[in-house]
C-alpha cells in the first residue's frame, strides 16, 4: 500500500488516475508543455471553463507539484505559469497521447 | 477542423481527451493491457462500480473499436473482453502513466 497526500492506494499508477480524475488537469498541462502561459492565456485556450473553476485546477495542480505559479511585480502584476521537474516528467505521456490521437482519428476521423 | 462521431475538433489530441473524459474508461483499458478478461473479473478489479455502469463503459469502448467482445457458446455463457488494434495502441500512453507514476510516488508518496 502507498500513503498519498493522506489517502491509500494499491498501486501509483491508481494515484495518476486520481490525479487526471477529470481532464482538465492534464489538458492544462498539455498546453504548457513547450512554454509559459498567463492566466488569461489558459482562460482562453481552454473556453468553456469558468475563471472559478481554472482558478482551483491551477491551484491543484501548484499543490500537486507539478505546475509552478510566479509572480512578477508589476502594475497590474503578471502571474505565469509553467511546469515544474514533476510535470515535465508528463510529457512522455502527452507525446504518447498525440502518436496514438493520430492515428486513430487518421482511421476514424474525417478532415473536414 | 475533424469531424469524430459527429462532432467536430481543432485537434486529434481533443478527441483523445473526449474519449477518456473520466478515468474509468483508461482504467478498463490498463486491466486489459496484458489478457482478455471477462465481465465478472473486470467488475471486480474495478470496485467500487455498478454492473450498469461498467456495461456502459464496456460498449463505448467497443463502439470507439477499442476493445473486442468475444462471446462463447457456452451454458453459462462465457464473455471475454481483449485490446483491439487500437486499444493495442494506447498501451505506450499506459506504459509512460507508470513509469512517471512510480516516480512520483518515489518522491511524494510513503510505502505503508
Amino acid at each position: 500500500m502507498i500513503r498519498f497526500n493522506d489517502k491509500d492506494y494499491n498501486s501509483s499508477a491508481e494515484i495518476f488516475f486520481d490525479i487526471f480524475d477529470d481532464r482538465l488537469k492534464l489538458i492544462i498541462i498539455w498546453y504548457l508543455k513547450n512554454e509559459k502561459l498567463r492566466f488569461k492565456e489558459l482562460f482562453e485556450y481552454l473556453q468553456p471553463i469558468t475563471k472559478k473553476t481554472l482558478t482551483i485546477k491551477l491551484k491543484e495542480l501548484e499543490s500537486l507539484n507539478l505546475i509552478n505559479r510566479e509572480v512578477f511585480a508589476e502594475v497590474p502584476p503578471r502571474v505565469e505559469y509553467s511546469l515544474s521537474e514533476y510535470g515535465e516528467d508528463l510529457k512522455p505521456i502527452i507525446d504518447e497521447i498525440l502518436v496514438w490521437s493520430q492515428k486513430y482519428v487518421g482511421k476514424f476521423g474525417t478532415k473536414i
